[in-house]
Parts: C-alpha cells; structure tokens; sequence
C-alpha cells in the first residue's frame, strides 16, 4: 500500500484508537518494554549494520555517535516508556462541565488529536519514545526516522507494531515510513493528517511547512539569548552562558546571542572573551563590544560583525552586544530572536520579572543556561519536540500537546428556536 | 503606513500590551461602552448610509438585515461587553507549578497570541464583539470588516479606538483594514501576525487558508449530520431537525445531512418528509430513502441522488440516507463530514455515548440541535469564530482561544552540565 493509502485507513481507525482505555495503552507500552528487552540482540545486530555504513561513507564521529543503540540508550528507553505508564491517562480528562440550562449539559472532554506524521533525525531511540508518546496518547502517527539508521529503525518499528497489536490496538495505528518520496507522499495528505511535526535542520523543517496544507509543529530557527545584566553576579553568568554554549552546541536550544549591559560591560565582556577563549569559542561582537574587549590590543578568537549578521551559529561561535538597559534588549530579543528560549542573568527581581513578562518566546528564563528547554528536563517524561508556534503547544511538547478536546452536549429535545424567541432562557450553571 | 509598516509595528508594542493589567483592559471596554452609548446617534447614521447603498445596489433583504446596527444591536453589543469584562482574567494564568530541583522553578503562565488578524462578514455588531474580545485577551488586532457595512464599520472603529488609547493601551494595538489588497497585504505578514481568523464563505476562508503561511484558524465547510436512531423519540427527532435545518439556513451549524436507522427508516422517513415538505425544505435522498418515502407514489419536495454527492447547502435542502447501524453512522460521518458539530437523536445513552466517544467532531451532541454550536449559547460571552481544526481551540473560541502560554524558569545559577554528569538530579515535585 502506499502511504497515502495507508493515512486513509489510518483516518478510518483513529477514532476506534482514540476509544481504546488507557490500560489498553499501558498494556501496549508495557509489551514494547519487554519486545525491546528480549529482542535486544537483534538490534543491536541491525544497529551495528548502521554504524558500519555510517562509518563507511565517512560520516562525522560527532554524528555517528547519535546513531548508537547500545544497552545504555536501550535502558534510557525503557525508563522513558515506565514514566510514561505511570503518568495519568492525558484522555477524557474533563476541562469543562456546565449545565446551559436545565436538562442541558455541555462536557468539554480530552481526546487525541487523530493522526500524526513524526519525521524525525537519525536517532533510534527517538523512533521509540515518539511511538510511545504517541500511543500512550491515542493517537495513529506515520513514523519517519533519519536513513541513517534504517536498520535499526525497522527493527525497532517492527517490535514496536508487534506489540502494539498484541495489546489489541488496530493493526494500522502505526506506519514506517522509509524513503523521502514517501516523505512527499505525506506532506500530501492535508485532510487525513491532523499534524506534522517535523525534527531536524532548519532547512529541512522550513521546507516541509513550506510544502504542506497540513498544520505543522515546530521550530525552525532557534536564535536564543542570554542578557546579562547590571545587576548579574558575573561569575555566574559566564558559567551560565559556557554551558548553554557548549553542552551541546547542536541543539536548538543552545546560546547563540549575548547581550550585555553598557554600565558592565567594560568589567564583563573582558572577563567573558577570555573565558569563552579558553574554550575555543569565536565571539563575533559589533563595534563597541570589540573595542571594550580589545582595548586597543588585537585580540584572538574575536571578530567584528553587524547585529543584522549575528546568526544561528549551532557551533562553538556566538554573537555579542552592547545594550543601554533591559528595555534595550527586550526589544532586540523580540525583534531579532526566533521566540524559542531566553534568559536573563540579574539579582534584581524586578528587572527579572519584567524581562520574563516582556519577552515573547516560549521558554523566558532567570538564572540558569537555556538548554533547560526540553520536555525531559520539564519533567515531561519525554518530547516529541519542542513549538515555537504559539498556537496549540509551545515549547517542549509531551502529552499534553499531543491531545485536542470535543464538546459533548447532551440534551432532551432542547432547540435554538425557543432561545432565540425568548419562550427559553440559558443559565449557564458551571457543575 | 501600509498595513505591513502598521503590522511590523503592531508586532513590537504587543509585548507592552500583554502587560497589560485586566483593570486596565476593562478600563478599556468600560470606555467603549460609555462612547457607544453617548455616539450612537452618529453610528446610526452612518449604518443607515450602508443601507441606503446596500439596498441601490439591490442586496437581498435577507442579507440587509444583518447590515442594520439599530438600539437592538446596540444593546446586544453592551450586554456583551459587560459579559466580557465581568468574566475573570484569562492572562496570567499559572496552569504549571513545579520545582525540578531545589532553586528551580518552572512556572507555565498564560498570554496573549499576540498580533491576531481577523476578517470577518459584514454585520457590525461583529466589528464591537471581535475587539472586545481581543483586547480583553490583551491581543493586539488588525480588523477587517465585510464592505458592504464600510461606513459604520469606521465609525464604529474610530470610536473603540479612542476608547483604547484613552484607556492607556498603546495606539498601534488596533488597526482597521478596510479592501482587499489590505487582504492580501495582511497575507503576507508572516512572521510578524501570529494567527488570522476568517470568516466567512467556505470560498473566501479556502482562499485564506491557501494564500498565507500564517496559521489560520476558522473553518470552511460546515456539513453537520443528525443521525436518527432506532431508538430516536421520533417526533422529538423531527423536531430538533425542523430548528437544525430552518432556524438559520446560512449558517455553517445548520445540518446538511440526515442518516436513519433502517430498522425504523419505514416509519420514520415518511413522517420526515411531510414535516419537511411542509417547511418547503427539498430532501436529496439515495435511492433506498426516496423508495421507502415514495411508496411507489410520486412526491413534492424529493429528488434521488448518490452519497457522493451530499452537500453544504446552507439552504432549505437537506441530503438522507439510510444506515444499517450507528457504527455505519459513525463512519459515514467522520468520512464525510467536516469535523464541525453532528448529533444523535436516540434514547439509549450506551448508543449516544459510544456515538459521542467514535464521531470526531469538535462538537457531538445528543438529543439537541446542532445550532447550538455557538459561543454564546456556551456562555463564552463571545465567539470570535468556530474551528475544525484540531489544533490549539476547537469549535467555538472565546477568551481561551485567544491566548498560549509561556515557561517561566527561574533558577539560581543551575547549569545542565551537572545533570548530565550525574553531578545534580531533578526531583520533579509539582508545587
């Protein structure tokens, strides 16, 4: 069958899917957990088969790293697939119970959202913990995982299916997808897919939302800053600011702006170009910034640019400037930032508070390095990625933003007619 | 200004606005109320140019009616307003408390969209409920009212306008578009309006939805089913059809389509067709309905057709067909229905509920008319639009719909480094 085909199909099942109880789920997850111990050898077999063609077509270290499944990442897995069968069914919760009038009542109840195309990067524990957040919340998803772990991909998804069969769960809940024609396939689909939620580069997550009707969830960019303030403790900050740097400089949520207040800059950005020099860091500062570093002597890893040319680095570079108050880089944040994750290093509650209220992204942060921003750290049990669309979920979605909700009004006969005409009168009562 | 240059502004004051504290946003309503008490001589006479035009132009009487703004929708449009500022703040909501490790506070607070454009149809007590609402929810709105109600729609924006500013708000936080190069203009600002809500002909929001990479939320068809099942208080059912169908054809929560149990289809759609027929309402039936109510004997008001081609109407016609069970219903409905607002008239609540629980609308009803799919007549006061989409809000949206969230963390200088050596531990404890 094709993919289009199977999204049908899938269309078809999804409410049946939805129906199921959240022991019926737990059962699915609970049969994933044990396929992944049982069959572990198998994958790690096809695992391997990956990382030798990885190797063999001379991709990065750095990169081939991601693509491991070892007994480290499986038991990551499974203690993901635990915290989410402990955590609360996220379907049928009522948000709302109100009598319109007598013999009138309206139910706003949780429910999936329906069908979900996940593409995601080459990551085979990220196949698993997507199927699981997925099925844990009643949804049908078409999964596509970066080609190169195809291998272990289809083996995972083939345990992963299995199990999820053997709980009971319809057959054509779950679907591989293999090959970026099939990606095109999907994108397609408007009318049968209920979202997409595509991972990766740039590049490729603006090119699906520029190629579909469907409704897309997710970043593309993710430009985040720190603003050091007056009232920073320095030493903190600079230890904030190396973290969020250089954990894991690929990540979207890693520090790519620095801001700093003029009143300080002269004591900080001295302090902070050396100790971002010590760790192989390129600052790209405007004008003012690179004069106060360099007092008159040419400096190392130091570059002058242009604010219309700091970037997204996602390498061990970041962008560096003077700002006269939090007022200042307010603004600048909201104007040249991509909403995503930023933080402010004060003392000052207040000034905190306002920069927090102030700037419109999804994570705004006191204190601590921005690459907090994920649904792990949230406490989540895992994400299915992180929105900077303010509509539906923003920031790192787990459950919560894998369902929607339907009206339910139950009545006895009532009709519009004799509310218009006066004969009947709402008294909206909440229950 | 263009309305892009107006956009970009928009763009930059909003923060500000969603600072806003909810006595100031009612400050702001309360002055629209006091200047459309005290302006309404003015209105009135602007509206009646717009009819004046309307009726040269020769506009259907039914569609100059909702044109008019007299003392009856001025006083609609004040009942609402003080609807609007008796209800509680929606911003600022903490709908997340939780500490992920000691001295690490994450906070998810409720806020406004942002920058939200809406276009809707030419009734002007529209114009007053669409920017009360927004400003309530402290989003900033580029408003585009039908032409046909131009002058009054002016007239009506200078004045909330006024109220706005002399409020304190900022006064690039409401704009009035008024052609449809403006339209397409307000297309092209992605990236600066964070959600655009038409309404309007299924035609015009399609355009919509295909000419903008902004995220749309409205609907566009509206083709909502009643079931009647073997179990249906039959004279009820026929009742609760007649107000579905006649109390507003033109509206998208009018039922298009009937689908009958065929244990009863004998009994019941003769009696269906008499009731219609008597409305002058025309029945597109399959061939199997049309058979049962012709009995070999020629009828008014009936015409046979295939379920393919069922359709929105939004007229005195409605599509039937016979179903071999609820399940047929269910299915039938959710392939070809448009996930808007479809019932069940039945007295056996094991059938409604599994009914309500397999139908994936955003509205499922029992034993009532489908026009209740209505802000209002759900207490929300208001109702900016209705949406099939299963994202963000569904069906009616009030005040909730128009407002996300933000993550606040506040840490003291925690770094993710130590929890990714081990170094510290979340705890998760929601406060």
């Amino acid at each position: 069958m094709t993919i289009k085909e199977q999204v049908r199909e899938m269309k078809l099942v999804s409410p049946y899917v939805a129906n199921t109880t959240n022991a019926q789920r737990n059962k699915a997850l609970e049969a994933i957990k044990e396929a992944l111990a049982a069959k572990k050898a198998e994958i790690f077999e096809e695992n391997k088969k990956d990382l030798e063609l990885a190797e063999k077509e001379g991709v990065a270290p750095a990169v081939v790293k991601r693509l491991v499944f070892n007994e480290g990442k499986l038991s990551d897995v499974i203690k993901g697939i635990e915290q989410l069968m402990s955590l609360p069914d996220p379907l049928g919760k009522k948000t709302l119970y109100r009598q319109l009038d007598d013999g009138l009542t309206l139910n706003r109840v949780t429910c999936p959202i329906g069908v979900i195309g996940v593409i995601f990067e080459a990551r085979p524990d990220a196949m698993v913990q997507i199927a699981s957040l997925c099925i844990k919340s009643g949804n049908c998803a078409v999964l596509k995982g970066g080609k190169e772990t195809s291998n272990t991909n289809r083996a995972l998804f083939a345990l992963i299916h299995d199990a999820v069969v053997s709980a009971g769960l319809e057959k054509g809940c779950l679907v591989l997808a293999e090959t970026h024609s099939q990606i095109d396939e999907l994108l397609e689909c408007d009318g049968y897919v209920d979202l997409l939620i595509p991972r990766g580069s740039n590049a490729f997550v603006r090119y699906i939302m520029d190629h579909t009707k469907i409704p897309v969830m997710g970043h593309a960019d993710g430009i985040c800053h720190i603003y050091v303030d007056k009232d920073a403790d320095q030493d903190q900050a600079i230890r904030i600011i190396l973290d969020a740097k250089t954990q894991y400089t690929a990540a979207c949520n890693a520090v790519e702006t620095l801001l700093v207040h003029r009143d300080i800059a002269a004591e900080f950005l001295p302090k902070l170009h050396e100790a971002m020099a010590a760790e192989g860091i390129l600052l790209r500062g405007t004008k003012e910034a690179v004069e106060i570093i360099e007092k008159g002597e040419k400096k190392d890893h130091l570059e002058q640019t242009e604010v219309s040319d700091f970037k997204e680095y996602l390498a061990l570079t970041a962008s560096v400037a003077v700002v006269a108050d939090e007022k200042e880089a307010i603004d600048h944040i909201n104007r040249y930032g991509s909403h995503h994750t930023d933080a402010i290093m004060t003392q000052n509650q207040e000034t905190a508070d306002r920069f927090m209220e102030l700037v419109d992204s999804a994570g705004v942060y006191q204190n601590c390095s921005t690459r907090f921003a994920d649904g792990f750290r949230y406490g989540f049990g895992a994400e299915v990625g992180i929105s900077t669309s303010k509509l539906h979920a923003r920031g790192p979605v787990g459950l919560e933003g894998l369902v929607t909700y339907k009206y339910k009004l139950y009545g006895q006969g009532q009709i519009v007619g004799d509310y218009a005409s006066g004969r009947s009168q709402f008294h909206f009562k909440d229950l």
